[in-house]
């Protein structure tokens, strides 16, 4: 088998350097969530395709730890690999760190690729290895070895967003950052994160898939801006562009180089969780290195007024396509041919059909029956089944356009559903509604906030594996920090970033019976400011969804009084923005989906 | 004014010894939260008897900055005392180390008693006068030149705790102490914390009034156990007692001399966020301090099933004084003669009453009409006011049985109420009963949780000035870390402690509109382990306080069908509970508080 052959060829290369365990996370250079791929070592080394995972290997064993979205999808593909699955956060499975104190021997070398990992990761690698008295090997990427028609590396087109789109020019964000470099007492600033890159330079690409980015460092200074690129994008346009922002370009390779030089007398601000341990460690001793979040991480995440009003004009094109997807799926299922792959590419071109659409968000999650209950479910050929009109399919899916990001998830019942099925479709929308329209004071948090959507389960002695809901990106990426709705804390993980106004943060609660189906329902909520009196500033939420809740899943009568008024409003404010978009048989479908109960 | 007189004598000290700034906490050397009269500094520069807040005295202004519970009554006290109220929280309110910071010049000194002061704190003063290039002044209390009918420090007699109370051994307290210092690297743990201390030893005292403690520190090694304390009050028995747990005693103040003959090659485990300045400046330079929390803190906030059954016990008592109270209030109230203070007093005489009874857990609060908006009041001679039947009596009180330490809220409607009245008392309940009627997974901290009880509060732009509930000592003090439902994290301040099994925790919303009437029902909440499921543990709150909510105060229809039935299940419990106490009129009159609505 392809996997076990692989896993032979990495542990003859970990062998010849003494190697006892090997690290592959997922991973880019610059601490991106998703990577493009010749980034993708993890899955090459695993064949786990999900977006999230770290193989741990030794010359006997083979671990991949992932999170709960994914125990079920991994659990299949890492069928027949030799590899265990680790399925974090459930007793009796030990943190990767846990294993490695376990598993590494006395004087033993842990090896991992340094620009795979963090600052802040690789240190606790190296902490493990004193504690032993082994020591690390990270200079070299031992997947470059054994990956012998590995993709080079990407090099998509630079585009630059005016302001129309963007509402701020990169000078003045510039002058923001630089703002905040002096209160921090910073000389200079290094960005290794491409979302922040994007943001304050008003570009975007294509490195990732999805991820509209362009694969970069930036180096600030007081008064100097440095961009490392792959110096072939850099075209006449982007070239005045640049100079008109007083931005000079350099390679992108070169900025290992430059790091090695910055002079000792100057302090560094970067966050350490992000910027890779290779650069790290090649900061000069005696640079002193102030480790903080990228001042642009928590600008970026307050939507500026042109940023929310265009993402509301994106949710009206993804609603558009998102009804008559709706419209298609629930009238024909039955009587036309459909599977899961073939109603997902119905809606990715229904989506290319809206002006200035540039990509899907994320790779549709179109899961039918028991593949609902996959959370992040991806169809292959392999795995696709047909749409039949009966049970539950729950599509999560979302498009970048010019003006924004959307990412949304409806479970559509495509024929008769029993009254378990209503009963759990209903409790994810109570779940979704009462955090939807929380009030709360400034200064919440999402941790104050996320038992408003998981009451409904928890009085159930029911749970949902994942976060009720992450930051969105601005034709970014679709998950972008620091705000998010989770409950629980982390020991060493930040404390929870205060909702602000302008943050966009999605809504998506859901249930996930495996081997029967699974129910999301998710929206994306603005942050906005409501009344402030002597108890302080209260806040609440735009829901900036607009597509039908599915009224054939609903059981009415298991909604409190005021839930069933919130999802009645919902349903008017939906008929009302939308319903000017459709005619005829479309706009009566959306009228009794969004009828009155 | 005496207050003023006080400032001029102290100022005088301040100038002789060039103190620019002098701060006065409210403390002693334990940082207790009450503390006794010996070191009630404080008050007596201020004249403000609330239980926290911190004078801060330049020659030409001084300060007290104080929390929500105080602002009315601190403004009132501070009446022609020349001291300006500082509103901590409030907006354009400086925090004490931003005005410490806009008003010490350079080079100037900054005073305080470094016993008052913790290591922590004391180190954020410190830093302040190195930003200043200023010194501190720490080795003197000025109170004690000024302060000519100074108390004496009190030295109360020590009551032993047998097993039938405590459920856990002094031996096997200190076993596990030691279990945490192995693991923890530590020689020495030096605590300082009376409660700690009284809970390790299983001893009680009362050297704060209220709080059954002993003043005193102890200091533990692998092999050792020292109790530093007031030598006189060692009787025979208490030398068997100690001797046979093999702890030795010295007296109380050679503990500061002990601190500082520590050998250098020892690891000390304290927390400085308790252990005083002076202390902890006094550790020899070298010794290694591991600063975390007392591992008896944890220990101690987990009842174990004795303490639990215990607490239960003394919750039937005390319910049994507060229905007699309740009784005799409704039916008497415009009838015979009653002020606050005689009420507060004959409910004091019917806890008194019950067997095991100690002592009152602190000063009951009895508001009548506007007084209840003061969120701490206490009644004086100059502020009683007779009750009417009309309008809200709230009172706020507990008492300290051999079994245990109770701490219940309830407010009573003397007679007609308005609708206004009714509806935010109906409120107060929902805020309460959503919050003890919780069910949640393990791992949830009082972040998680507290918005369930705010959230009736918010979604009508109200809010309450002080946190949703406290852990409660074992005859101990009545508020008690580190458990506690509130929604704010102060940054700096530890994460939120996981709710265990055995935590107990008061459940207390309010609402207080100044010059009206204030509102709070309070209950205490003991946590307990769930169903256990593939989702996780699931928590939930056993509710021990049994007596009525007033039901001539509740509007039924302002309440969700669910809220309907925790008020009726909550009454039915406390009917079958308690009745068989009560006979006649009163066992009616229980009946019918208790009545299904």
């Amino acid at each position: 088998m392809i996997i076990i052959d692989r896993l032979t060829r990495l542990r003859a290369e970990m062998k010849k350097r003494n190697i006892a365990i090997y690290i592959v996370p997922t991973a880019d250079p610059h601490g991106s969530e998703y990577v493009g791929v010749h980034f993708k070592s993890r899955e090459f080394i695993t064949g786990f395709t999900g977006s999230a995972g770290t193989a741990v290997i030794t010359m006997t064993e083979a671990g991949l730890w992932t999170d709960g979205r994914y125990f079920v999808q991994a659990a299949q593909q890492l069928q027949g690999t030799t590899i265990e699955l680790r399925k974090m956060g459930q007793e009796g499975v030990p943190t990767i760190d846990e294993y490695l104190r376990q598993t590494l021997k006395e004087g033993e070398i842990l090896g991992f690729d340094g620009k795979m990992v963090s600052g802040k990761r690789g240190e606790s690698f190296e902490k493990i290895a004193q504690e032993k008295n082994g020591s690390l090997y990270v200079t070299e990427d031992l997947m470059d070895l054994i990956w012998e028609d590995r993709p080079e590396i990407s090099k998509e087109p630079v585009r630059i967003f005016d302001m129309k789109y963007t509402g701020k020019d990169t000078s003045d964000k510039l002058a923001d950052v630089r703002k905040t470099m002096v209160k921090k007492n910073a000389d200079v600033h290094l960005i290794s994160s491409l979302y922040d890159i994007a943001w304050l330079l008003n570009v975007r690409g294509g490195d990732i898939l999805h991820v509209p980015v362009v694969l970069s460092f930036l180096s600030i200074t007081r008064g100097t801006c440095t961009w490392y690129l792959q110096e072939e994008l850099i075209t006449e346009e982007i070239k005045r562009y640049l100079s008109q922002h007083e931005i000079q370009t350099k390679p992108y390779d070169s900025f290992y180089d430059d790091v090695k030089t910055i002079p000792t007398n100057q302090k560094v601000l970067m966050d350490r969780s992000v910027v890779n341990y290779r650069i790290c460690n090649d900061i000069p001793t005696g640079v002193e290195v102030i480790n903080a979040p990228d001042p642009s991480t928590q600008m970026k995440a307050i939507k500026n007024e042109v940023e929310q009003e265009n993402t509301r004009q994106a949710h009206i094109k993804d609603a558009i396509a998102m009804i008559h997807f709706m419209y298609w799926l629930k009238t024909n299922v039955g009587k036309i041919p459909m599977t899961e792959l073939s109603a997902a590419d119905h809606l990715a071109h229904l989506r290319a059909d809206q002006e200035g659409f540039l990509d899907l968000s994320f790779d549709t999650i179109c899961g039918y029956a028991d593949h609902g209950a996959i959370v992040h479910y991806s169809a292959t050929p392999e795995s696709d089944v047909e749409l039949k009109p009966e049970g539950f399919l729950l599509v999560d899916s979302g498009g970048h356009y010019m003006e924004g990001t959307t990412d949304i998830t409806r479970t559509f019942a495509l024929g008769p559903i029993t009254d378990e099925m209503k009963a759990d479709f209903t409790r994810v929308f109570r779940a979704h509604t009462n955090l939807a329209n929380a009030r709360f004071l400034h200064g919440c948090t999402g941790f104050n906030l996320d038992i408003l959507a998981r009451a409904p389960f928890w009085e159930a002695g029911l749970d949902y594996n994942h976060g009720t809901g992450h930051g969105v990106g601005y034709v970014l990426n679709v998950h972008e920090g620091p705000n998010a709705f989770r409950w629980k804390q982390s020991p060493g993980r930040s404390e929870g970033t205060v909702l602000e106004e302008g943050m966009i943060t999605t809504d998506e609660p859901g249930i996930y019976l495996e081997g029967k189906y699974g129910i999301r329902t998710e929206n994306e909520l603005i942050c906005r400011k409501g009344e402030k009196n002597e108890y302080g500033q209260f806040m609440y939420f735009e829901n900036i969804t607009y597509v039908p809740i599915d009224l054939d899943a609903i059981a009415p009568e298991q909604l409190t009084s005021v839930e069933r008024k919130h999802l009645n409003d919902y349903h008017a404010m939906v008929y009302e923005k939308m319903s000017p978009y459709f005619e005829g048989e479309e706009q009566e479908f959306l009228k009794k989906y969004t009828r009155e109960v």
